[in-house]
């Protein structure tokens, strides 16, 4: 990398950190210059407007979501052993992530659903993508007898978003401690419903 | 209600509007004065900050909420019928409230999360009762025999939230016109999963 890149890549760093902890609204030139100690117009050469700032923080989350949750997930065999895979990095996403304030992508979901605009398209692009792959994933399941023929990828990959959304309220909102253990029991229990009859 | 009360009331319907449309972020004294007509002095005789606001304001979703989700569910039989009226309820609840543009609660939550206090404190309150509430139904059911005397509220009430918020997320970032139906397949399976085996 270049020294711009990186210097434009420890600014998105520091634009995710700031989104995880207060959400997009409060991602703005202003508040990352305060963030990284550069200038505003430094960081206007980077970036020319506060909506070309979010829509780069929103895509870095989204490429970094997909290199902690997915690919390494495609090291476990495909069916059932890659799908327990990606709930498990999933669960942990945030953390291996450095982003100790929570999912910024989840916050911006929250934020931008009455936004039209380009910070709005992208996001829903990114879910859009998770849905696919997550449905993918289920897919490959039905083909290795693990999930029966008529088992619903839409379905359940809808439901194992909905187990990452009440982890996410019971762990950062109400601090339970066995928010985690209930998300994989919840999980657990939505493979095995969608088991072929033994 | 005398006048007063007629005033407030009106206030937090405009208030819980405001937070519906662009989070709790953007209720403050001024943007409340601007969509009510009323002066900032005249709002600050009933709230004394816009903390005092904010809390007011979670408290009237959180009691309409009750009002239109666990109210009318109690006429319906205690067990499977109770659920599924309540879930019903609950899917509907914000256009029955007339609150366009999502679940202000749902909002609150993601941005008070990491924001100690006692607007935190009332928000945590009512997910917590509606935790509660919500495994209280389930626990009826286990009564009636609808559900096994191994079913585990806490777990079912957990997953029965994430359903919710997958709704939320596909009705309102995604736009998908299935969204309801998902929901509603997912709330049938997690019943019939947890049915006691025929």
């Amino acid at each position: 990398m270049g020294k711009g890149e990186d210097t434009r890549s420890m600014i998105l760093d520091a634009a995710l950190a700031q989104a995880s902890e207060g959400g997009f609204e409060s991602l703005t030139i202003g508040t990352l210059a305060a963030r990284t100690g550069l200038s505003k117009s430094g960081l206007f050469a980077h970036f020319g407007s506060r909506e070309e700032l979010q829509i780069a923080a929103i895509d870095a989350a989204a490429a970094r979501f997909a290199d902690t949750v997915f690919a390494p997930a495609l090291l476990a065999e495909r069916g059932l052993p890659r799908l327990r895979a990606i709930f498990a990095h999933w669960l942990r996403w945030t953390d291996d992530s450095g982003l100790a304030y929570g999912c910024p992508l989840h916050a911006a979901a929250i934020e931008f659903d009455d936004r039209p605009g380009p910070v709005r398209d992208h996001l829903v692009g990114h879910y859009e993508r998770l849905q696919r792959n997550l449905e993918r994933a289920f897919a490959l399941a039905v083909d290795t007898g693990e999930l029966p023929a008529d088992a619903d990828p839409g379905q359940l990959a809808f439901e194992a978003l909905g187990l990452v959304f009440a982890y996410y309220h019971a762990a950062r909102l109400l601090r339970r401690a066995d928010a985690a253990e209930r998300a994989r029991a919840a999980f657990d229990r939505l493979l095995a419903a969608a088991a072929p009859a033994a």
